[in-house]
């Protein structure tokens, strides 16, 4: 049976992309996204026209047992999940402390570190019988370091980072392999970065970056479909990710 | 007006020891706990008995609006906060994956990390009108790398942390120290340590620990005075603690 | 003209691994070590029965200009340098501070940090010029915490992380990609560990860290491979690698 | 007898402030520098004058012997070392890597790295025989990161903050409290900023950081002099310092 690679956050840049190169690669990839039945059927289409294999699914992650549900269902109707891509991120623009509200904090912590436990309740059982899977999960600088008006989205991503640790602790000698990529830079990403800036200010951001200057999404998802098919004798926990002239978050520009 | 030291976790550790430390010193500490009235009022007889100012109140942190009126009451009828000594945990043992469930997850997110959150958005504003306050956080090894087992406290202390970066990055320079102290070693506590371990075993392991072996919380509370205290001049972000024979996490015992 | 990978600290471990992998990918592998002509032949006549090119050289890394005029040499007389690997280490066992003579202190500090300062200085404003290069270094856990018994090990290889990034900010905008790729477990290598532990214990080692319980130096030279080759549009400066049953640095076994 | 408290690298900042604190609690401070007779007598007549203990020695750090030479005639002509300060520092301006002489590399590591080394294989034994001591080591945010133009430093202080991990992983069981206190923004001192800049520039520096905007070297005295007291039951390992109105290494300015 073909396995599937599980893509839960499937927009234009890093998920769709990833989607893309395990389909090229043999697997099922089934796209997961909130909304936006027209994009995601575009990315889907785009995945069969190449001549993968691709289902799309709308999922609110957020509701009480859709990512349990998601993951059951996909094991039963598709096939046995061998690579899950968690890349829902948790950012909303910088806001100082006083116009986040405490239910943005909240669904910051839902979307990006409850959502990513569930996930492995649901879907980690199932790998370990099996002694074999892969969680990918799409990191931020905000996990290594908070920033003013990064209130929600450092305590969001930090805590999803010490999780990734604990299920990688509890984990790997049972086959899973937790990785935590780190995306130091901004991504050319027309439905994250692309939709936050607008169009002409988003042209405007990539002439200014230079040729190669903003992150390639299809050029990421080599590295993460290398960190699915590393050897067991030689993994790898935690990667970061830039572009060559970005500034590291450890630097200043 | 005496100014306030206000304890959100105040046992017979170190909140308690921090209270005391600060009534010696001539604040009025209020000491926050969320039962036992009993124990609370044996803290604040001590304080009172020895000469200083103390108040308790008993408080559930994750009630709606509960620290938001708590601050609001003290600024009120006690006096300008001073320091806020954050000192609730999350620690519930530990628990493997299957056995956390997203109920206790949840919890130790809202007392560990959202708690904080609502503190800092009830309290910086008053202080930052001032020019001048202290927040103090009690955090844990679990906040800088996760292990088997703690799935949900890493996760919650985490994010904690990076929460505290953040809110520095946003209120350092408005006169607000927030300070994030790492405790790395066992605390002799009976309100916690030994109410876990229960009595003979907590004898036990205080024994087998050898002299100042556990980290004591009343010495503890000597450096949460002095960093509450340093000039803005020469301010300390974070700074960890453990017993001369404790093993630092970064170290294999 | 073949461009050439050059390995620095070439035993039959990584060194050997990874200048097979990239002569397998059509480079040429320069591969040096100081001493043991007739290994170094062996690996040099492995990759050449293989139909794959590679060169052997005798280089005491810590000789005034032996690294320089190496470099030199090789870009001269066999080809562009594409990548660089250092793989030199300065693990000399577990040796308490009264045990750790001055002398062994500072071969740690000549082979581990101030050998790549050499390398760099010698190598970058070539690759600079070409607007390419990539330098790989081998590092290990002592460079992210120092421990009882490492005084040497971590004070060298601690001193080459920070030299790492700070290479990496002065010349990853010039297309220069500096990578440290934190070796965290024991590697399967007969001529550093099987030396260490001789014969039978190595062997005895092995069993007992059942199959792929070793990091397998084949399996890592692909992630060597991999990072070399990522395109610039999404670069990694570090990344971990550990066996599936290696407990990670930051956890206890 | 008397208690020493021996500064190893004292000029009017940091390193001579904690000189006249220890002196006012009660230690006799001896004050190393290598050069400005001066300056030094100074220093000690400034603390004499204030009614404290004090001796100047002016020692070249880097000369085969001299720390140790110096450690052995304080033990013998003046009294028992309870704490020192290793206050040399390895910054010489941001230099690229071709401005940076493997010369300069070297010296920063003997001053930064080596030189601490020295100093606790020739104090730790006496110490550990006494159970008790301090070694608190000033460092930088270059022992956190390396950046562009700081390849010497941060290699020397990189490697030298886990040279503090491992002294204190071996030495904390035998009483020996190691301290790595991390400096991370400018400070008010004359005698390196300040020559450093030039008097006008200085001045006009210190203009544009506001009120207490410098780091003030008397006030970081305080905490120096905090931690190498902190009882034995509560100690800290490692602890920034920075103004209130610096902008934390890991935040961009």
């Amino acid at each position: 049976m073909t396995q599937v690679c599980l893509v839960i956050g499937a927009g234009a840049g890093i998920g769709g992309h990833v989607g893309a190169r395990f389909a090229a690669g043999g697997y099922h990839s089934v796209l997961v996204r909130r909304s936006d039945a027209d994009g995601l059927a575009r990315l889907v289409s785009g995945i069969c026209d190449a001549g993968g294999a691709a289902t799309g699914r709308l999922v609110n992650a957020v509701e009480d047992g859709a990512l349990e549900d998601l993951i059951a269902q996909v094991e039963t109707d598709i096939g046995p999940i061998h690579t899950i891509l968690y890349n829902l991120g948790a950012q909303i623009g910088d806001r100082p402390l006083e116009a986040t509200s405490p239910k943005a904090f909240e669904m910051g912590w839902r979307l990006a570190c409850f959502g990513l436990f569930r996930v492995a309740q649901a879907a980690f059982p199932v790998m370990a019988a099996r002694g074999q899977g892969a969680l990918l999960v799409t990191s931020a600088t905000a996990a290594l370091r908070g920033n003013k008006g990064q209130h929600s989205h450092a305590a969001a991503m930090g805590g999803r980072r010490m999780l990734c640790q604990s299920l990688n602790a509890q984990y790997a000698s049972h086959g899973i392999h937790v990785a935590h990529i780190v995306v130091d830079g901004a991504v050319d990403a027309p439905d994250t970065l692309g939709k936050m800036l607008g169009p002409e200010r988003f042209a405007a951001f990539r002439a200014a970056k230079g040729p190669d200057g903003l992150m390639n999404p299809a050029e990421m998802a080599e590295s993460y479909w290398h960190i699915a098919h590393q050897h067991r004798a030689a993994w790898t926990h935690e990667m970061d990710l830039r572009a060559w002239s970005d500034v590291a978050w450890w630097n200043n520009a």
